[in-house]
């Protein structure tokens, strides 16, 4: 007997069929004499339009009742979840977060979990009614409904695995588990059976949409195993878990890229101390993430060029804050460019072993591609490439490490 | 300065452009000093889409999920409503029913109010904030979401204009007030000022759509003054008030009239102590109402005829069980008829004019209308006529008690 907690996202709960399915795959995990616990996302589609709604009503709207409105979505896929396993004769129960409760803090709109109340839910379980949890929801200290943001139901998942003390939290996806790098670029890609938190956390950031960053890290945190896998297929997916449960450790476990990227070149900027924080200090007022950073050495001492990346979204508003302060930074000019992607190479492994930027650096060059920015970390490097470089930049790398599946 | 408890129903917030029309409604109150409290229904077409997915998800599904899944068409409407109001500068926030708590039983679908919990709502209201309130759900004793039942918004406004000891509770809907008949059918139609609970129940229990029969019970029990007008328009509706408040009573306040009526004739049924309640007792078990009910005197005392009313939706299902029954029962025939309506004339002065049944049947005679089955209570008559007489009794009527506007 083991204690699960499932997670489905809105494609696997899309429809009235899909959501039966669902029920199917919980069904099973309770025949085999299993705890479940399941976290649903709204229905595919739900949350655009109720985020819609609030949009055409108000631009700039309070951030409490846009999460009391946009928090339906899933109090009407945990109840047709309910209804589904009952059709199917398993006990079970919807659980909104107000309910359980799930305690968070009262940033709307992007709230943290605080706490989960686990006794009740835990008395049931073990009288085999299956939880129906809403994901993406829970309840502030004024009482008031608050969302984790987008992808929020990840996070709701893991920490309700903490909270249960699960044996495991199995997030359902629309991939059948982690690769070595995109299927739809690498053909010769590997699911990789097992993946380290610190790498899966380096792949979520770095571009891989397979789970959300802060549910790695609050799995990382608690220490909740989980596994990703496919709602459709039924294999085995991918554990993320720590690294002492990997014997044989890749050197590099896979390459990620990210699409959305968009650089910055502010040419001439005076090369005197404090000029990093008036230069980066009003984008992060404005909430602007400045991910690379390159400041080249001056060579009069005087003014030197500063490279760095924002996201795509973020490019004109970045510019158009920095244009506004041109006098007071001094620079000559500022260059944007949206045409580059990141492309990084992520590996445990890579701790303990060196030449691993050698080989990144060089399978670049051998394939005539140009690096215009490197960030490095303990176990990942990244590069900006232009976009044209993109398939072959990740090809070239996933070979170059030993990646390819044989044949 | 007054407290007022507004309701708008679903047409009225059937759009965010309408939401915005109510926003402005309440505004308007504010701007006069005036303390309000707004409950909204789901926006029109929402809550039927809410029912479509638990039916197709499952036929027999667990009441306390549907509860949970339709109650968010109520959580929508108030967060848009809030936000609208927020938009023109009107401090408010919504409140759902767990939030206040708005306590009920625990009959899900149709659950009654308990309790409401004042205080928070009154130093909110007092505050000059505008507590926009979810309509037709409530919380059980077991921390679960109960809705009312259809319509059941009405009852909450209601209810909560009692627990707030509010001046006066408006119920915005599609109409501009109660008439003394339907005015699509009877031109000459007057907009009644006022118009007493007892003779508002009589009006909504015999087929006048306007209010809620439970939410005039409630009214009438709490002494709630309830104004009934047109979210379009801006005239002044129709009171609903103690019979005290209305002066000069008229003897017929309204014609009334039920579409939704059938008959069944059940022929030559032993005339023996207990035989009602055998041919009526199955019908109670299945939740059939029964309405008129005649039974002849039986002329050798052994066999009679019983004819009784039932709604048309019943009327295949109260076939079926008493002719499952026809050995048990004794009698030789049933004649269904699902071609009647049901006309009714409706006021508190009847209590004391006599001469008032007589009009209305000299009315109908002189119009060649048969009475097919009479029923009367102390403030109102009804009778059972061949459908194809509906308009022509309901015009015969309102001119025969002087109904008739001017010109």
């Amino acid at each position: 007997m083991a204690r699960i907690v499932q997670k489905f996202g809105g494609t696997s709960v899309g429809s009235i069929e899909r959501i039966r399915h669902v029920a199917g795959r919980v069904k099973a995990e309770v025949d085999r004499g299993n705890e479940v616990a399941v976290v649903v996302s709204a229905m595919a589609g739900e949350t655009d339009r109720l985020v819609g709604l609030c949009q055409s009503m108000a631009p700039f709207h309070d951030a409490r009742e846009f999460d009391s409105i946009v928090s339906t979505g899933e109090q009407v896929s945990t109840g047709l979840l309910a209804m589904a396993l009952q059709d199917m004769g398993v006990p079970a129960r919807s659980w909104l977060g107000w309910q359980i409760p799930v305690e968070t803090d009262e940033v709307h709109g992007r709230a943290r979990i605080v706490a989960i109340a686990p006794d009740e839910l835990r008395r049931r379980l073990a009288d085999g009614e299956v939880a129906v949890v809403a994901g993406f929801q829970g309840l502030t200290p004024r009482n008031r409904i608050a969302t984790l943001g987008r992808g929020g139901s990840d996070t709701s998942a893991v920490a309700l695995a903490a909270a249960l003390a699960a044996d495991r939290c199995d997030i359902y996806t629309d991939v059948d588990g982690v690769y070595t790098a995109d299927p739809r670029i690498v053909r010769a890609a590997r699911k990789l059976a097992k993946v380290t938190y610190e790498e899966m956390l380096e792949m979520a950031s770095l571009g891989a949409k397979v789970l959300q960053t802060r549910s790695v890290e609050l799995a990382m945190k608690q220490r909740v195993r989980v596994q990703v896998l496919s709602s459709f297929s039924g294999a085995p997916g991918t554990y993320v878990v720590d690294e002492d449960e990997i014997v044989e450790q890749e050197i590099v476990s896979g390459i990620a890229y990210s699409r959305d990227e968009a650089k910055i070149t502010v040419l001439e900027v005076p090369d005197r101390p404090g000029i990093a924080a008036a230069v980066f200090g009003p984008l992060a007022d404005h909430e602007i993430n400045v991910d690379m950073i390159v400041q080249n050495v001056s060579e009069d001492g005087r003014a030197t060029d500063m490279t760095f990346t924002v996201t795509r979204g973020d490019l004109d508003r970045a510019v158009g804050l920095l244009e506004d302060r041109r006098s007071a930074l001094g620079f000559r000019a500022l260059v944007p460019d949206a045409d580059v992607v990141k492309v990084s190479v992520i590996g445990v492994g890579m701790r303990s072993h060196a030449g691993v930027a050698k080989r990144m650096f060089s399978a670049l060059s051998e394939n005539g591609i140009n690096i215009q920015v490197i960030s490095t970390s303990e176990i990942k490097i990244s590069v900006l490439v232009a976009e044209k470089y993109l398939e072959l930049a990740v090809r070239a790398l996933h070979t170059a490490y030993g990646l390819d599946a044989d044949g």
